[in-house]
């Protein structure tokens, strides 16, 4: 006779429901694949349920709720109860990793969550597992689908953000309150998350410089599309300075770049070591069933046997500083010295040029510059100065290139 | 104090060489995240070491030999007595699979080989462990690195299949003898692994239809330049008709392909599901640190805990008579009726031409076709009647084409 293992399942919304759907319908296989059938044994919801009785009557906690609160608490409860716990919560990850990762450990348990992070893209278990004895030294990817998929139908198209954001919410992908998405702070989270396993040191949300895509222009669009550049918001977490840095931010790619041909919903992350040169990973980011199937992934694993819990073995100085290009969009008056004035700005700061276009002429004159790579500080310092030049019509607009070949 | 877990190794070559360092660099880390401390055992070599001592002297043996005698027999010895057992060797597991399999779960024991397809590249580890719960339809990709060295250097360069097989000799991306990489039985071998446990069904080296690239001339890619293809030697497992489909064949790609980007000795798998629509991975398919890379990870797996044997669940059938779209080259003489004998030919045998392009004139005259998808045995038919006309100045070139979207 199969063994059950009996799942207390909080949260019945969008991927809570896809989850309960798919356990049904995949027990039976799970159980020839691991010995052991799952059974939901509760649910949660506003309307529904009680955790404390739910938690005793489970093996394994799949929390599906979202938020820090009361998430946090309930997934401390149980792993202090003993139980292995599979969550796709990212901000609970990013906010309280230390003190969830030392109860899975205290208590023996596993805390699983390969769903938190590029959906089914399996770069957590990669990381984690497939990686494990190989000393990383960057992780970093297209970890938001919302605004990928903005982003893509902003170069598709041409359209403004606004208006792209408003058909990504009449398609579900982007929420009612899209700002976690096109701020940042939701890649940022699944970087810190990201970063403390490839590095092996704690790594929380406030240790992610972070920007989103909100300031995108349909300029900055069609410039990529001229230069056959593509414009994607990118995380990046890398060993720097003998430190970490771990960033978010809108950057220009080369049409050869891996990441480039990632389009639309999809997330893709790339994890860099001596000893691999790359891999990369991609695949839909987000979507109830994608995530479902990863969560179910996770709990077999559980089912199936024991693996090791994340510990931090080091902590490392996070690195805020580090050298960047960039591409900057000035719209100017059309007189004389315009140009000669920006050079002088940039100069001061030792900030060196690449490449200088002008454009247009009259109200519609612009310089679109592209710097070579120099410590960030030092072109921002430059950037404050030029925003007080009174040709300006408008406020500069700089975004990171990535132009290198990286293989 | 840390445990020790004690390594026979079997086989120093190339592979052998890099694991046998790289465990000596990170035996300290493995031990910090595993919690058992890996050391050598015993090496096995023509020169040195007796295996029946190292097998007793091991927890784990790691069999780097290669070629399947002896290395099946003393994989069966190792499993037989109770060691768990990690292997790159893909002619092994495609050729004897069953026995060895059934040899790892009546002995409670793992038998794992991530190195043995696509290299570091974590396609095992995500088919049987990310993806286990999923009903996978689809598993195809680049899988052999020499083959894909040897296109894109065809492809960039203009030169022959002769002339860049030497370079990537030279270079050390093809062996002295070449023959299973470029007649396709080196991706026959990984396809059926990877169809065994996509399909949880018993598939081996004869199941695999393949062919290689040494029949590719440079006028193939000069053509596929042409019209923005790029030509890759394909593997491809899918669930097709009731039964499983798994070959390997040179292909034309599509520019927006996920698998048209992927150059020189990169591998790349995808694999498809309804769950998750698909996810793609690549990286270095080869390279001696690159599988001791993977062949450590797995041993940091074996030493975490306990993980599923793959069990075959369920017997398909094989089906080797799937419908695909062909590019047709033919060499003919100029004169009038040409085309209406070739097309009289295609017509009969229920074939559709979608395309078709008359190239230069006299002794340079060519017929450049491609197909509309029909099952191969009718394209076929067509092409074995067309070899018997008596205007064609050389054999005929059929090469598979893949120009549909995928997402």
């Amino acid at each position: 006779m199969t063994e059950t293992a009996r799942i207390g399942l909080l949260g019945k919304g969008t991927v809570g429901g896809a989850f309960y759907e798919l356990l049904r319908e995949r027990a039976d296989y799970v159980a020839s694949v691991s010995g052991k059938r799952p059974e939901i044994a509760g649910v949660l919801r506003r309307s529904e349920g009680d955790f404390e009785e739910i938690l005793a009557a489970s093996d394994i906690v799949v929390e599906l709720m979202g938020g820090t609160d009361p998430a946090r608490e309930y997934v401390l409860r149980a792993l202090g109860s003993g139980k292995h716990v599979v969550t796709a919560n990212k901000q609970l990850l990013a906010q309280h990793g230390d003190e969830l990762f030392e109860a899975a450990r205290a208590n023996g348990v596993q805390l699983r969550f390969e769903a938190a992070v590029a959906g089914v893209v399996p770069v957590i278990r990669v990381i984690q597992e497939s990686l494990a004895a190989t000393e990383i030294t960057k992780v970093f990817g297209i970890v938001n689908g919302t605004t990928n998929f903005i982003l893509t139908e902003m170069a598709r198209t041409g359209a403004t953000f606004e208006e792209v954001l408003q058909r990504a919410q009449e398609l579900g992908y982007a929420e009612a309150d899209p700002s976690d998405d096109v701020g940042g702070a939701d890649a940022a989270a699944k970087m810190a998350i990201l970063a403390r396993l490839a590095f092996h040191t704690p790594v929380g949300l406030s240790d992610v410089s972070y920007e989103g895509i909100t300031d995108i222009r349909p300029e900055d669009l069609a410039y990529a599309k001229q230069f056959g550049l593509s414009l994607k918001l990118l995380g990046v977490a890398e060993l720097r300075d003998g430190g970490l840095s771990v960033r978010v931010f809108p950057c220009f790619l080369y049409s050869g770049h891996p990441l480039a041909p990632v389009e639309g919903p999809f997330n893709a992350v790339m994890v860099e070591a001596p000893a691999i040169t790359e891999i990369t990973m991609s695949g839909p980011g987000a979507g109830g069933v994608e995530t479902a199937t990863a969560v179910l992934g996770d709990v077999v694993s559980i089912l199936s046997g024991e693996a090791p819990v994340h510990q931090a073995t080091r902590r490392l100085e996070i690195v805020r500083d580090v050298a960047s290009s960039f591409y900057l969009h000035l719209e100017v008056a059309d007189r004389p010295g315009v140009l000669a004035a920006v050079a002088d700005v940039l100069g001061r700061n030792d900030v060196s040029v690449r490449s200088v276009v002008q454009h247009g002429q009259g109200d519609e004159a612009r310089l679109v510059m592209v710097m070579h790579e120099c410590p960030e500080s030092r072109f921002y310092a430059a950037l404050r100065e030029l925003e007080d030049l009174d040709f300006l019509r408008g406020t500069p607009r700089a975004i990171r290139v990535i132009e290198e070949e990286f293989v």
